[in-house]
């Protein structure tokens, strides 16, 4: 199965969470997904981590990558480029290679994200579905030294070639969970001692002003999507609500955006 | 003569600089831009500065924007929904609103950009083309209080229907200039003692460092375009040239989040 095609399965009468956990389950266990694009399948290609299924290529492509794909031992299939009708969307601009890989398995928020005597940053993601935008955040926390991700399994962004894309390599680097649950999440970083941050509009609190007084201990930030923000129960289990001022009554920043400025803010302690 | 459309002139033997002016000439007199989506026409037709054209709407889109139709004067004209196809992009996500404008005039950069006992916060982007790039950055200028944002006419984003999209409301608000020459601008700034930062990444100078010791004059960020960075001329014409650190060896933020951020770094003085 990869991320274009959906079962069609029959269903007995199940009650909706039942179901709902079975795919996830199974959505887990049989997804694959298309990176495509020159820089992203390289960077792929050269990750020993990355599970590799299948790499189609233009002899041109073929060319270009031949080093990582010799590093990588993969055997790739070649296509002649007025032939190359690769199983992705249209409009996606390949450069005539793709390669079919499993998503990386980061391991559970408690292995991840424990603090081994240092404060680590982490940064939740409630409910931030476009592709470009969590790509964009990927690259922010590689660059601000981020533990993790993490993401809802639902109505977040999952991993496609999309993402891979703009993300500009961050999706092989920087740790992307994504969890059945976020609360679940965030009630495992309290108990392991992290203070959440969550960024919201109306929040009281001047972002600056808090990240001068944080705790040396670890941080997680928490980012909802433009216009709903976060969702009550995330902003419930944050210990601080804070925002980024405006200098004009209509401006708001992309969520991308936001989200760089938080972890450069906090990242400076 | 709208963005869509390009005169097709039987060129005399004229030198291409003596062309290039001839067409800037004709097309900063001549163009038309087409605005599209709920959002961006009813900001549109919000802003006295905006000079508009023609209104093409649904029946729809023409209720939804009823205050704003009638608080703007002019006349749409109404369609059917199965029967609108606006002279725009297949692809562009018009929710049945396209509000063909002129470029808004913002003055000069003497005129903008004159400190008046003030400490002015200006942003320049060197060859910075991609349209949700440019919008998104529009939105942090705006966020942090930016006088104006200046580009060259060539080689970056024009005013378009997608870049009013991803700017969110920000481009009626936002001044953005278009200059025929960003070394230019950049002498001007200079000569009104606005203090030039670049931001490139093979610089020494950490962007915190710099920021809390920054003088209490007027300050310009300039901005290149990821990849090739700011031009060699841009950087002479720097005061300083500083980089965001990275935590990871491959790590670099999209161009309008390392603006976003340089731009908080630089307004919290």
């Amino acid at each position: 199965m990869t991320e274009f095609t959906k079962p069609n399965h029959k269903r007995a009468k199940k009650p909706a969470h039942v179901i709902e956990k079975e795919r996830s389950r199974r959505a887990g266990a049989a997804e694959t997904l298309m990176l495509f694009g020159l820089h992203a399948v390289r960077d792929a290609l050269s990750n020993p981590a990355r599970e590799k299924l299948r790499l189609m290529v233009t002899q041109n492509a073929a060319l270009r990558l031949e080093e990582a794909i010799a590093a990588s031992g993969i055997t790739p299939e070649i296509f002649d480029a007025r032939q190359f009708n690769p199983p992705i969307d249209r409009d996606s601009v390949h450069q005539g290679a793709v390669l079919e890989v499993k998503p990386l398995n980061w391991g559970s928020v408690s292995e991840l994200c424990a603090p081994h005597n240092d404060a680590p940053l982490v940064l939740l993601l409630d409910r931030v579905t476009d592709p470009h935008n969590v790509g964009a955040i990927l690259r922010s926390a590689e660059v601000f030294g981020t533990r993790a991700v993490i993401a809802p399994h639902r109505h977040s962004a999952p991993e496609t070639g999309a993402l891979a894309k703009t993300a500009s390599g961050a999706l092989e680097r920087q740790p992307y969970l994504r969890v059945p649950n976020l609360a679940g999440a965030m009630n495992s970083l309290r108990e392991m001692g992290y203070t959440i941050l969550g960024l919201d509009g109306e929040a009281a609190l001047d972002l600056r002003d808090i990240a001068a007084k944080l705790p040396d201990g670890p941080i997680a930030l928490a980012m909802g999507a433009e216009g709903p923000g976060l969702r009550s129960l995330t902003k419930d289990l944050c210990h601080h609500l804070v925002r980024i001022p405006a200098a004009a009554e209509f401006a708001s920043l992309n969520v991308s955006n936001a989200t760089a400025v938080a972890l450069y803010a906090v990242a400076q302690r």
